[in-house]
């Protein structure tokens, strides 16, 4: 059996919602955690001072964007991605399988590996299973993904069957190269297998089975938030953890808003990740506990109030709305340089007040009362 | 005579260059001393715990675009420029003067004041002196300028003295309005005078001599840096220095180069600013000892020192000119930050360094030895 990495501190008596603990070769993460995306080896906006200030402690980055600009040679060069940019945490890569999938102006999947043209300069690549995991050894990833195949919502049965059949043979390609490369104990990152399946129960059901035999440190379901509807995403994720082991950190990728990240939690997932709060920051959109404001509507012109008058964000102590309008209309950076850590810092708090709520057994209850007051906002502000 | 805020402390033994002090309403000024520009309410890039980290005690604002956009009401409303953008130091604000001459698509220039119409919406405005000591009264500033008529470089005699004429004027009705703002002692910005007299000697000497018989509390040298040669620059500015009382303090708008810079020190100049540092740093052009780098250029790919081995600001201290080549190449708004924050620090330091050297009688070698290293640096990163 590989090594454990998390351990479950505590299990909400009113839902499947728990609190744990990963450890991984930058510290210890605490979960349910949200990780902000640093695509090009940055979060967007945002300094590592102020991610450290906000607290967090693991950030995701792209092995994807990070190969083709700058590469893995200067990456390496450099002692590694944490070097590099300067983070002295945790890092999870994700495998590149999905940007190949939605930047690549062409790809071709085989079972040898993705074949595919940047998006930046045309260049044709091949990622394999072990390329992707040498990849990522490189970066010095703390949590590195296998490559796998992605499928859209409305695949049909055949189709994401035969990504399912790929995406587990590379799983063990992937799991072969990661234990000779962590072998001499100098690299340690973790690898996590993916789970897929499409929107097919008994794909998810026999892709569940082969990733918990390939026995990762932990375990990623994918192919969920591309598309459907909130409640096939509810259904599909329910049906999938119940599939999982209890001792195995849970990880959907790309979830990034209040109502999908309370939901996963509910379910028993520790991490996400997504662009989504310093993307829509950028847009102007903020998060506020009555639900997202628009930052640049003129009824905001004269409303010297906080962005959110209970948040104890940097922001909302020191600037108005009515600045924050200014800077978006004048398209100052300083207004994404806000809105970002604003956006980034609420959903860090709303992580931290869910721990809270399940360390004493009252998840249910606060998640219908934040969406509660989220969502009757959220009509408000329109 | 006008109320004394400025004091001189040292003078060079090899120079006309001086330190000093000016005493405003947001704290002492330390001379000589570089203002960054902050256009819209904010220094491009820039948050105001890096301004206090970097140490500026006096930042500048541009009352054209304020008075635009968000408009005195909402700054009003908000009690002030300071509050509004949370910065608790001193902010000197131009008159609009400049930008109405370089920005709006129209402009007409009456003895009534400056009719013009808006880059932004087309509408259309009309600034006199007295309306401008009004706007910059209500944003608080706590130096403001007159309003003045700008002309550029290669402006004939006849329309650089009518120029002068006007600016006069204005200057005089713009006193009258500045003793009546602040008689009740709740305002308490200080009006500095321009001289103007474009590259004409005796027009100059003419202007100079009304400025100092209007006995402002600081005076401006307005029309240099407009494009003139070097040599242009420096014989003007020794030859309206000369004619400046020694107990004010002087400021040239628009200088940011550390060649400009050193050499208005060396004239006895006390103050000035430029969006040089910042501009160039968003586009990647970064200050070194040796001369300024463009990070872009493939040289700096595997170059995995500082961007100037002596700067000692965190910029330096954390990050790799691999890393700021790969942050402007991709685009990411970390770039500019990390560019600007470097740039500011470096003139910041700059300026500190004269001070020092003039402080101990050294300020010609000092200044020598910086350029000497700086232009030999310069040729060679071409
Ligand atoms: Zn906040
Ligand atoms: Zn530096």
């Amino acid at each position: 059996m590989s090594e454990t990495i998390f351990s479950v501190v505590h299990k909400d008596a009113s839902s499947k919602a728990r609190t744990g603990i990963i450890q991984l070769p930058h510290g210890p993460v605490e979960t349910p955690v949200f990780m902000p995306v640093g695509t090009n080896g940055t979060v967007k906006a945002i300094t590592v001072d102020d991610l450290h200030e906000i607290g967090f402690q693991i950030i995701l980055s792209n092995t994807y964007h990070l190969y083709l600009r700058p590469g893995t040679g200067v990456i390496d060069a450099a002692g590694g991605l944490h070097r590099f940019i300067h983070w002295d945490k945790n890092i999870l890569t994700d495998s590149g399988g999905f940007q190949v999938f939605s930047l690549a102006p062409f790809r071709k999947i085989t079972e040898g590996g993705a074949k595919f043209r940047s998006h930046i300069d045309g260049s044709y690549h091949l990622l394999s299973p072990e390329r992707v995991v040498e990849i990522q050894s490189i970066l010095g990833s703390d949590i590195q993904m296998q490559l796998d195949v992605c499928t859209s919502y409305g695949t049909n049965y055949k189709d994401a069957e035969k990504a399912l059949i790929i995406t587990d043979k590379w799983l063990k390609r992937a799991k072969s190269a990661w234990e000779a490369v962590t072998d001499d104990g100098i690299y340690q990152g973790k690898l996590f297998a993916i789970v897929q399946g499409n929107f097919y129960k008994d794909l998810r059901q026999r892709s569940a089975e082969l990733v918990v035999a390939a026995d990762t440190p932990g375990i990623a379901i994918g192919g969920l938030s591309v598309g459907e509807p909130f409640e096939v995403f509810t259904e599909y994720l329910q049906y999938t953890t119940a599939l999982l082991p209890e001792h195995k950190p849970r990880y959907v990728m790309g979830i990034g808003t209040p109502e999908f990240i309370l939901e996963a939690i509910e379910q028993g997932v520790d991490m996400f990740d997504c662009v989504f709060p310093t993307r829509t920051g950028r847009n102007g959109l903020l998060f506020t506990r009555q639900g997202p404001i628009t930052i640049k509507k003129g009824k905001y012109e004269y409303d010297f109030n906080p962005i959110d008058e209970e948040c104890t964000c940097k922001v909302c102590r020191n600037y108005s709305r009515s600045y924050l309008r200014h800077l978006y209309r004048t398209g100052e950076i300083l207004s994404s340089i806000l809105a970002s850590y604003h956006n980034l810092y609420f959903l860090h708090d709303l992580v931290r007040s869910a721990r809270r709520a399940i360390q004493e057994n009252r998840y249910t209850s606060f998640k219908k009362d934040f969406l509660y007051s989220y969502k009757s906002g959220t009509s408000k502000n329109e």
